[in-house]
């Protein structure tokens, strides 16, 4: 990204940043990140948790303008960022139906939208239904551009909180085993979290799937480069056992087009139910990207090893981390 | 509800409750009301009307965040929410689709969206088009939450600041005699309203409606059994010269399916126009929970006794009050 | 406007005005605003470009409420005014489907809606489908309405961007020579920037247009009226080597109704490209209201002359100085 020099821009913050700034100018794809900076956007993460109301600490991107350029709609994600920026006393643009910009009848380009948009607001969340949309809008825009997902492409904010997620569980990345389980052949979450994963050490990855939606090879050959040890199962409750970490997915119907038949027999194939909680280690948590359909049956939620509800409220902790980090710096 | 100990939640406010914690953990439906409870409510209402911009009072919710989950469109009810938490310096998080939360296509529960929204939120205001779905999400929650209607069911801040439009318009609520006209038995807020006043003494009701949308037994039957006196009649000049308040509704052209003929008929009946007004006692008023169409004549609007106006703005007062109750306590 | 007494009002500002009150109650149409004011608001204008975050100018209308009560989506205009507000530390309540206030079904009047949303807010910001609905908005509100577009009616707060932007770009409004060019009979923004501009000293008019969208006749008398020279012309080369301004405009497919061939033809006529920026004097500029389609070509917006996406963070500007001189007075 260019930056501005607008004299609502970033440099003219009350709240001066400590120091450092920020390595990344906008957050595209889980590829920008290596292990030094997961580490550091962790420990700040970890620092929001702790904010309290009324202190300074919540106020500090005061006076700053997020706005959500959603093409389209995802509410999830969206309250999960607005909901950030405000915890952090910043304030938000929001657009849900960004569409309108770019209507067929008008044909106003991207790069045009984000040239408009960048006058209005000190930071763009986009979300969009294009692979490659957020890198374009990160080319044009001299604010700092943030993927809330494009299309069958990135998700970057999800896969940081999946990490942090077991970072946080867990206590360690290192040497951790993980089972990715149900969709794992279009699942944009579950390939990102196999990128970002490659960079500790000693992980082993187990595939559990039915076979219309296994893991592709590209991620499996980009894993064996990285020295990563996986290998695919059709043992849930085997793998169960030894995992620190069950990461549970949806099959999703709307892939399944016509063939409602092969749906039902994927989505019922490999249930998170009490039984498998049974040969969970203790230690271990279950994740899941949610929403939920009944991959995981509600019997699971009270057990504490029930992880997923924390992993949501941990993308509140990421995201503010990512807006602080980004607006202000280290 | 059971209350979570996240650090950004109720108890870390810098601006403490100056004492007791508010009887009610969320408000689902009128019942949860009594009347020292209403009285106490109405006393922070009239508050509410006299605080001003730039001081300590206007900002007694700041830090705090209310996610507006509805289901079903209803901008009046939404907005009055929202002034109401940001006339004290909360924060809001919009959701006019909700529904995308729990599309068919991707089936999540609603006790779902409330866990994943309640680690956004400190409080939630929803409105669903199921009866009994503000209850479910109170059962879930760790955070309030504030029934804003749900289907045929309750939309008890209505009914809160109906019965507080009596109270601070005519000065009491004992000995009030209200006439209900219009539609009555499909009309949620005469219900609510019916329910509330019961609590009251000397309160005589008149139900003035055409016969295809009278009252119906059960409420007939609840107001006998709470020694409230009421009678049916088919004369609203005559009711008018008697009651203290006058309460319009709409009659609701979509209950009556293909039957435009009876609908037309209905809604001709009982209009409140000049006529009215000549025999409405000065110090009466004429109440409607808005929007109207033509049941109150625009001539009327101009007369002192024209209340519904003055009526919505309370709805934003009475909610300004529960939110800081809620919120904060007493 | 009747101004409400209400205790939440203007009077009651922390923040008091430095003195004289504002002019005009409401903005509504371009003929609203003469020199002097136009000088004055610009005057503001430059100072709202200076604000720095963190400083109290930032937060000079802090716990003032906007409603953007939009009947018709318009992203754009709706992100400017929201970004305005929050600029200067105000909070809003956003409407995008304001149509259901007074759905077919519900039919309440426009007047009603208002008279309920200024209960809620300080400032209602109203786009309308309807030619005339900003006034009737701006006669039954207690509170300033700004109008952002009613149907083909009026767009004010454009066209006072407009001349704010050849003030700012070419330093003076006297002497200037506009082309304005493609769509001339359906355009509100040309025509309401003809109308404002009619009120400068020795100005120059050139219509470049299709033979299909030329500047119709009630504008062309009006400039004569006031003394103002205009010419039509068919070469834009030439128009273009003797401007301070070329004003382009997107001609509008959805007037063309089945005559696609004559939208084909018209649209293609007049091009702002490379070649027109070789004869474009040293000193002059392109402006577009945004969108564009490809009346001007993408390789124009690296050359300094490109104005377009300045003149969009103009009505950020201009925006701020209006909310702040209706707020709050000079």
């Amino acid at each position: 990204s260019q930056r501005s020099q607008c004299s609502l821009g970033v440099k003219s913050s009350p709240y001066p940043a400590t120091g450092r700034r920020f390595q990344l100018e906008d957050v595209i794809e889980a590829q920008q990140f290596d292990r030094d900076i997961l580490t550091a956007i962790f420990e700040v993460a970890r620092e929001m948790e702790k904010i309290e109301k009324g202190t300074p600490e919540s106020e500090v991107l005061r006076g700053h303008l997020m706005a959500t350029l959603f093409y389209e709609p995802s509410t999830r994600t969206r309250l999960s960022f607005e909901s950030a920026m405000k915890r952090l006393g910043g304030e938000v643009l929001t657009t849900e139906n960004a569409r309108e910009f770019s209507s067929a009848a008008k044909g106003e380009t991207l790069e045009d939208t984000i040239r408009t948009v960048e006058g209005y607001a000190d930071i763009i969340v986009m979300r969009h239904f294009e692979s490659g949309a957020a890198r374009r809008a990160a080319m044009t825009a001299g604010v700092p551009v943030i993927n809330a997902g494009d299309g069958p492409g990135q998700h970057p904010t999800q896969a940081l909180l999946d990490v942090y997620t077991i970072e946080r569980e867990i206590g360690r990345l290192d040497g951790i085993s993980l089972g990715l389980v149900g969709d794992l052949a279009n699942g944009r979450t579950v390939r990102s979290l196999a990128y970002l994963i490659a960079k500790y050490q000693d992980v082993k990855i187990y595939f559990v799937s039915p076979d219309v939606v296994k893991m592709k090879d590209d991620i499996k050959e980009y894993l064996t480069s990285k020295g990563i040890e996986w290998e695919e199962s059709a043992d849930l409750m085997e793998v169960a056992s030894k995992c620190d970490v069950v990461y549970q997915t949806r099959i999703q119907k709307e892939r399944f087009g016509e063939r409602i038949d092969l749906y039902e027999e994927a989505r019922g194939k490999y249930i998170v139910d009490r039984k498998v909680l049974d040969v969970l280690p203790k230690h271990s948590i279950i994740m899941h990207p949610l929403p939920r359909l009944d991959e995981i049956t509600p019997d699971v939620d009270a057990d504490p090893r029930a992880a997923y509800f924390r992993q949501a409220t941990n993308g509140l902790y990421i995201r503010m981390a990512l807006l602080k980090l980004l607006l202000l710096g280290w």
